[in-house]
């Protein structure tokens, strides 16, 4: 991995350079152009990475859950110990006397990162699961 | 409004640039870095065009229903009228003898805009339906 | 297609069920539950139909672009008349001197469409496009 | 709060009712009618808690960064301390030698929640990063 920056040109009509800029403004004060432009081409760049089924992939799986239904903390841990290449780490946060928050760090190819999202969404008990779709920054 | 073409330099670590040329590539020969990072920063300048509620925006709406259930058809057409300072035009197709699709450009603040597609999509007897979010182009 | 409409029961919490029907009448005085379960099962009925590259569904391409800008609209054209088959009508909208809107209503597997949407997007010129993905009305 | 499960009757079209068992189905074999309803009910209570900035929701921000630059791991830090009263847990996965992940589960209301994970994304040094929007289950 080279990490050295490298400088190019590109060539932006004026009016949308100012847009640009008062959005990068926006962003945070210490923040410029190459930076926001850097955050741009990277979000396009992992979009890209999810889309292809083969390519390695980090995702965190959020869900939330009441523990007192069916047993759906026992079954998802069982499910998690058969996917245990893909799952690095969990972190279970108790919500309420009912309801349970558990993240779960998933690497793996994009496909499998989503099936094993899926397998475990599907589950009875589960109110609610959402996959973030993020990267092992490798490539970006 | 200004549409010269101005230049200024990117700094970017050089495995994201080369990760980058090759997404350039990707989306069609003819393209090249600037044009790419053009696309880029208009989307996100338009996502928050789209945020601010007073902000003049452009966006299409498109709705298929069954025209044979409950005069959706009439009754679209009579809310249309009272937008019509909001509603540019619109378009309709047949797409069988029961299903119809109604596609209509809109032009207002992004509140309005929003508004009146809650007022249309939340109509009896519209099956499905969808905010396309675009701009008056007047700023990007 | 039979339209008939079928009864049956579902069963869910108490406290669900307030808050389902506090959203209900959210969505418009004159909604009842089923008609708000009708369009959730909608929305994930197409959203699957269009996960399937083969499923024949519709689409609207919304495009912004400035017809000063390297004949961007005569290519246009030329490309639609490549995809005749899919695309079934366009409306065009004169936005100020310089932008003009142009909406695609597209019907094919949703392979072709995404694909046509694609080629059309990519174009130089194009300052804006989203692809709005609905259906045939047939399965829904 | 009251988990009772209380039954009511929905109407459907009889294809729609046909295309929704085979959804059903394809959601998982232990799965049945009442219970995707109530997944797709829930999805959109949460949109909309969301959508009140008052409301007290539950957030996931996983982010990714090269902890070798700026000293974004410290910072990161020190802005987590500022809102503790909002994070509740963070996890860290070391990546490779360059990258790292890390997961916070933020609680409050949904102004508050998004206005903490702006300013942790907009720091320099933070690759990619986003912000995943659930519930406290208390309402759903």
């Amino acid at each position: 991995m080279s990490n050295e920056l490298v400088r190019f040109s590109v060539a932006m009509p004026e009016d949308l350079l100012i847009a640009f800029d008062e959005l990068v403004a926006r962003r945070g004060i210490a923040r410029n152009r190459s930076e926001v432009i850097r955050d741009l081409v990277r979000d396009a760049l992992i979009e890209e990475e999810w889309n292809n089924p083969y390519h390695e992939v980090v995702g965190t799986l959020t869900m939330v859950y009441n523990h007192h239904e069916g047993e759906v903390g026992q079954k998802l841990d069982d499910l998690q110990h058969q996917y245990y290449q893909q799952i690095i780490s969990t972190m279970h946060v108790h919500l309420d006397a009912h309801n349970c928050l558990e993240v779960i760090a998933l690497r793996g190819s994009s496909g499998d990162v989503r099936a094993i999202a899926d397998a475990l969404l599907g589950m009875k008990g589960v109110k609610h699961g959402q996959l973030s779709t993020t990267t092992t920054g490798q490539w970006v």
